[in-house]
């Protein structure tokens, strides 16, 4: 008998049906046996006469009769003809699976992670970030954006050279990209013009905070012939209303799971742009105090500005000053045609227009202490014809933290590393 | 005025057009200059009659008004009404761009790559590639997979451990994934049932060969609920058909760039499964000699004989020997339930069913020479309760490779890494 989805089972009252999954839940009712069976596709109530003394989270084949049970969760239930054990669980599994999760410490998700993510609401995170993942595709391919995919084993450190992960390369040491920034600027000069990448990103800061982890998935784009950080940030501004609309369509779910929503995607066209200095005044008038730097305190009163004066908790931050910027950072005097998206108190984008010519190119490295031999080949592209452009990148973990409201961003990634933590 | 596009212009005739891009080539003659602008589109010819003096692969926009010409390449050509220099090129290009890159050595491609990837037959080897990565994940999408992306710094080889690149990670010793094999499995047994990855895969081995590579990015996926590697193959099977169908479909320039076809799609339900015992049989028939393993050689031998009696160079070959198969995969006596796909000579996946009882897998560690200690909290995926599954993994590199004819998996890597190469 082919296999049945639970999801699909509703729609067989009166046949029978053969059904897989996880023994989520059992209650014995002194007599009757109720078992919740968990499947990719959701869950069904299974109901016997007999007993049954497998531990939870044994894996099942069922046949039996559908029927309508205004009872049972979902309002079906599977009276049980015949089951298989395909894979008996022990019985002293480490943490829960069938409770809510925020009775359990971060601590105990990620150190039984192979365990914790059975758990629906924690996967449902994973479901989302998915959907995030395939948004972010569709929609940059939509505007002739080709996907590209580089390296991550990199000969120096050509942003700057801190913060790098450096590993044993048959005998010399090489580092992991903390971007594809170089990569993605070749792409746009190769005649591609419009690149995206999906892939790992790697720093090796020793922070210690919610929104940090030491490996994480960058959704990068470049593009070429722009003359300003302007048409980034109103690419930015149609995909985050395109990301925020496939997700309330796709995943009311994962929305549900955890009390979370999206911004209306209409309210995108009004995210504000505000200049580095205005958002500074902006906090000195929200909280009386100076602010030294858009630090985390101010990402989350500027958030709270814009929810209030533009009906949407995000805000560009555009006109860094040039000493807070990389060196290759396209500059505007003291200033920079770069950009900031933050959304929900969270910095979740960092953009702008790269410099291009070749002359102001290498002045820009004389200016940060940098030599064109330091950065190799990579000079080639700018030396032999580079189109004005520029690009940013999203933080995945990060953005899926912000719309799921999840405390920390650790809980955003499947198997973060950290500081402590390089297994599981 | 706003920018069109070279593949556009065309459908501009008698009217003034912006258009911008890469000099590709130009021609004086005497009086006459017939300029060629790349842009991601395509080309474009501009003919002016006053001076030209700016060194090709310089990045220009360009007013003027389009008309037929049935001598300039595409039939179409745009007089220069004016032109603006958006970065002028030095004119020591180290490679031609404007060339058949047949005449460079791989070398010569390789150590320019900033340059060679402008030369519009090389890229048009990642486009294609692009459109490899875009059909995995569209296909394996329709059949409800969900997109994963797990960490590549793990904690110990649990593989087994050899051929592993070691990384400092914050004192101690780390290292980088040899696959994505053990998350792929945790997230089949997580209730995701269905899940692939895109992501780089690390292997330090010092080959030297047209095949290797150390970083790749490796097409995973794996599923939960078959009982053999018979459902894999037939999934792949229909994979391959159908990305054989979107690359006919999609991608007719990259296929005539490099004078290359995909089989036909119908064929790929032909693709023959042979058991590797009979492979090795075949191989003694085709070629009168043993073959002692299914080497490179025996691959090639083997595909001319799918292409010969089966109609298209490809061929399954399962029920390896338990021996050359890592310790994970299901046993069937002194066999496994575990396969290959060879095209064009070529291996380009591997996949089999895997141990999923707890039982079973505790005395493959013993067989292997394994511990639990180990393997850390990844026998919990076993110890409580997961699904038969299995699952295989494609090369990206590699069947772009195959598809183009490219000489050199290298060839078919933006920034390859091998034994000598760490940059650019």
């Amino acid at each position: 008998m082919e296999r049945t989805l639970a999801r699909d089972a509703v729609e067989r009252v009166g046949y029978a049906v053969e059904v897989s999954g996880w023994v989520h839940r059992v209650r014995n009712l002194g007599g009757v046996v109720f078992i919740i069976l968990r499947d990719r596709s959701g869950m069904i109530q299974l109901v016997t006469d007999k007993e049954f003394n497998h531990p939870v989270e044994s894996v099942i084949t069922v046949r039996g009769v559908v029927s309508g049970n205004e009872k049972a969760p979902g309002g079906y239930e599977i009276a049980i003809e015949s089951f298989k054990i395909l894979a008996e669980a022990e019985s002293d599994l480490p943490i829960a699976v069938n409770q809510d999760p925020e009775s359990l410490s971060l601590e105990a998700i990620l150190d039984n992670r192979m365990i914790s993510l059975r758990n629906p609401k924690i996967l449902s995170i994973f479901r989302l970030q998915a959907a995030c993942v395939k948004a972010f595709a569709d929609f940059f391919r939509g505007e002739d954006f080709t996907q590209i995919k580089t390296s991550k084993i990199i000969g120096g450190g050509s942003e700057g050279g801190t913060n790098l992960f450096s590993m044993d390369y048959f005998g010399k040491t090489a580092y992991l990209a903390q971007s594809p920034q170089l990569y993605k600027q070749t792409m746009v000069s190769s005649g591609l013009e419009r690149v995206f990448e999906i892939g790992h990103a790697y720093r090796a800061e020793k922070h210690e905070t919610p929104r940090h982890i030491n490996e994480y998935v960058s959704l990068d784009i470049e593009m070429g012939f722009i003359d300003s950080e302007k048409p980034l940030m109103e690419i930015e501004r149609r995909f985050m209303a395109y990301l925020f609309e496939t997700v309330r369509r796709e995943n009311p779910a994962e929305l549900e799971a955890w009390n979370a929503s999206v911004p209306d995607p209409e309210s995108c066209a009004g995210i504000p742009i505000i200049p580095h200095d205005e958002a500074k005044a902006i906090f000195k008038a929200e909280t009386g105090r100076r602010a030294l730097d858009i630090n985390p305190e101010a990402e989350r009163v500027l958030c709270d500005w814009a929810e209030r004066e533009h009906g949407i908790p995000m805000m560009f931050i555009n006109e860094f000053p040039r000493r807070k910027r990389p060196f290759y950072t396209y500059p505007d005097g003291n200033k920079t045609m770069s950009f900031d998206l933050i959304f929900r108190g969270l910095e979740i984008t960092t953009g702008g227009r790269r410099i291009n010519e070749y002359s102001m190119f290498k002045e820009a490295l004389k200016k940060f202490g940098m030599t064109e031999d330091e950065l190799g080949s990579y000079v080639d592209v700018f030396k032999y014809g580079c189109p004005p452009h520029g690009g940013f990148a999203i933080g995945l973990e990060r953005i899926t933290q912000k719309i799921l409201g999840l405390a920390n961003i650790k809980e955003a990634t499947l198997f973060p590393r950290d500081r402590k933590r390089v297994s599981p």
